[in-house]
Formats: structure tokens, sequence, C-alpha cells
């Protein structure tokens, strides 16, 4: 793709000084994403990594949950005005024993870079329940290894020390083996390419897996988690009150504030093998 | 509303020591926006500025433009299994010469802490045209004024200190005056409660004014900023590719890595006074 930075000129401001020079900035572009011919959402994200995404997200949404679930994704229409592909427009065709998407859903909407859970109608559609049992997984993890995560995601990420503008998702083992990295100017796209990815290699439900992120702990970061049946998501910042509530009800160990040699437990602190 | 936000009991992990304690964390909770009796979006947000927040979400969306728009907001039904009112919803009632919104839009959706330019379908729709001519603004800010506005953005925060989880926006004057900060778990959502402030407050379009982020740069942020009619947008980290397209079609002088005595200006540069 090619388009995961993109080279701008600015004006640099040092103190009473001024200099020209070029900066790397982080790509955002929109991505479509269709279902049988319909459009169920655009979102903006960081190109790259797109069937990913389309497949992490589908799993977010609770329409597909299994490998077999998901029969093909291809770029489609959706030119620019040379007539170029811009490989902003995917189509994921649901295999025949996925039941079809509700048409009464109101979809087909903007979600922005930093969106993942959109798609629903009404708050009673907040919460969607996973078909993988979380609360179950007896993984457990050492505080020394939860330390190591924010250092190996970060030396994981390619994009981030050019831009200092992406987000970086990672999938890890317990005892600290990067899995899988995904980055994008969104939190919740970076944690749907990773998901998306372990969908598509067939390892979904990711059981004694961590998922690791550079940002805080939202709501929806957490039903994302969840959907993925993940049993531990580890943030270097803050979770929010939603978040805690929704892992506490999921069964997942949420932490938050990882850095250094510290980190806060919110929920579910038993997998902590102190 | 006194939900800003909530104490939690923690595991705290300092080196091989644990301990328990008390976390302050930031709330976030579903807004169900309706206009006439219908649901435009849902959006995750902390609570507090509520009525600003979906003034500001009605300005970005276009829907409104000036104050005479909007003839009254108020919390409506809504109610938690003890049958009291949650205060996440509310009902914005449109003034008579307000065209009513077109049924063909698919809203009514979920949009989430960190989003901002949900509710409207196709790429094509992406970019909202201003009413106000942002170009045409002569404003222009020093660098040493740009210099003290993430200090006293920061200042001005109640929350952040306490949770670490809150982004704030604030409006200010060239010289540096903080005329408005709001705070919300959503950096969009701060961006609309200050730009919904100033609906309500009679000052639309806010020319002559900076918005100082606490954040990224996002392409919705830029669009927000366009939308309130303000000509310089500062935030304190990156921007994204399409936030810099759009500032420099729109005229908007965005500012990025606002930081110490330091900054990158990524459009319209003319407006910087050195």
């Amino acid at each position: 793709m090619g388009r995961v930075t993109s080279r701008h000129k600015i004006l640099r401001l040092d103190g009473a000084a001024t200099s020209r020079r070029t900066d790397t900035l982080a790509a955002e572009e929109p991505l479509e994403i269709r279902v049988g011919g319909r459009t169920l959402t655009v979102t903006m994200r960081t190109p790259g990594d797109d069937f990913d995404l389309v497949a992490g997200f589908l799993v977010a949404e609770g329409i597909v949950a299994e490998t077999r679930d998901l029969a093909g994704l291809r770029y489609c229409a959706g030119t620019d005005e040379e007539g170029r592909n811009t490989y902003n427009v995917v189509e994921a065709v649901l295999a025949a024993h996925v039941p079809p998407l509700d048409p009464g859903l109101q979809r087909g909407v903007w979600t922005s870079s930093a969106c993942g859970i959109c798609g629903t109608t009404g708050i009673e559609g907040l919460r969607r329940m996973s078909r993988h049992d979380v609360a179950a997984d007896p993984l457990r993890i050492t505080p020394a290894a939860l330390y190591r995560l924010p250092g190996e995601l970060r030396a994981a990420q390619k994009v981030f020390d050019a831009t200092g503008g992406l987000h970086a998702a990672g999938l890890f083992t317990p005892d600290g083996r990067l899995v899988c990295v995904r980055e994008d100017v969104g939190r919740h796209n970076a944690v749907d390419k990773v998901v998306g990815w372990a969908l598509r290699e067939g390892r979904l439900p990711l059981h004694g897996h961590v998922l690791a992120v550079s940002a805080r702990a939202s709501f929806e970061l957490t039903q994302k988690t969840a959907m993925a049946g993940i049993p531990v998501l580890a943030a270097v910042s803050a979770p929010s009150s939603l978040a805690v509530e929704l892992a506490e009800d999921a069964g997942i160990t949420l932490v938050g504030f990882l850095r250094g040699e510290g980190a806060n437990v919110y929920a579910h602190p038993e997998r902590i093998d102190v």
C-alpha cells in the first residue's frame, strides 16, 4: 500500500526561531466496509492491513466469530479523480451459513478513526454478547511479564517513531512473546486489525493471550477484547468507568497505567501471578 | 450531575510489591441525542455539559449554525432499573425555520467516545461545508502566545489530574485569554462541548479564536473546527494526513506538537506572527 505515512512541508517554531522542514504524517483515509453490496460502515483508518481491519470489525460487531464465517474479502469500486482504485472500499463476503444482516439495523454510517462501537441503534444494544467464554480462561501473568509489554510493543511499532501519530495494539502470550502487532491512527482500528489477523489465521477465540494497547482503555476497546475471547487487556493509559464495569462483567483482567515497573489492575486481578 | 468521575478499588502493582487502593476513574456513559423524537446518534461521553455537547454536535453535523436555529434542549425518557432518570437522553428541538432532517440519512447509530464524524453515509459526505468563512479570518498569533496554551489548558482542567483519562478542549483569544474549557473521555466530545457552549452563548461563528486540544489532530477535529468558524487549531500531539489536507483546503492554521517552546505549523502558517 505504501500509504501508511506521507511527507509534508511544515513551518517549525523553536522559541523565537523558525525554519522550514519536511515532516512525516500518519496517513488517515476513509475505508468503506461493505457486506453483500451494502455499506456497513465507513471508518477513518491508516491504510494497510485493510483485510485484517475489516475482519476484526466484523468480529467486534458480532457478525462473524470464526474463520469459516468469512468466505472472502476483496477491494472493490472506489476510484479517485484520475480513475485509479483508491483501495478505500472493501467488500466482505459472509459464508452461506451466516445469517444475513438485519436490514433494520441502521448501519452504513461514519465511524471515526477512534470509533469502535458504531453501527447499532439503541442504548440496549451497547453490550454485545461474546460467543467466547472469557471468564473461564485460566491464563495467569506475572507483573514482570506485564511490565515488559509496552517496551515490546513500542519496539515492534514500525511507524510510530516517524510520525508520533499512530496507536499500536499487540497480541502477546503470557510469557511476553509478541504474536501480532498492528498500528493505526485509531486505537480501535489497531485492535480490529489484530483480531482480524487472528480470525484470518484461524486463531479465534484468542484464549490464553494478552492484548496490549498504546492508549487509554475505553468501553469499546474492552468490548472488542471480549468479542475476540481475550482474557487480559493491558493499556498504558487510563481506563474509563464503563470499561472497568464491562471488564468486571465479562471476566476480563483490565490493566491500566502500565508504565515502567508499575500498573493498576482494575478488574479480575486473580489472573495476576504475584 | 456529579458523575464526571467515579471511585474504584484496584490492585496496585509496584515492581514486585502489591497493594490495594482506591482509584479515580473518568466517567464514560452513553448519551442518546434525539431530534424531533428520533434518535440521531448515541455517543459515549463523560457526563456533564450535556446540552453543550448536543448543541456542538448539531453544529458539527451542519444541522444548526446559529443560536436561533436551536429552539430548545431537554433531558427526556431514559431510566435505569430503579426507574431513575439516567440523564443519558437529550432531545433537541430545532427552530421552525430549520429544514427537517433528511429521513434518508442513516443516523441513529452508535458513535464512540472518540468519534466525531458519524452519521453520514458515503465517502462523498465526508467533508461538510461550513457556512462560515474561516479562510478570510485575519487573526494572527505569536509563537509565544501559542506556547502558553497547553499550560493554560492543563491548569483549567478540573478533572485530568485526578483520573489521567480526560481530554480537554479550550477556546482562547489570540492573546492567550481562556474563554471556555471543556473535558471529556472523547476528544471530539470536548470540542463539541466548547462549540455548543459558544452556540448557546450566541458566539458562533468563532472568528478570531484559537482552539487548543490536549490530543492529536484528526480529520474530525479539524472538521469541527471548520464548522465552528475557528481559524486556528492547536494540538499538543500529531496531526493526521487528512487533517492537514482539510486544514489547507478550509483555510485553518493547523499547529501540532505544541510542546514547551516549540511547535509544528502544518497548514496556513501566515497567521503565525513571527
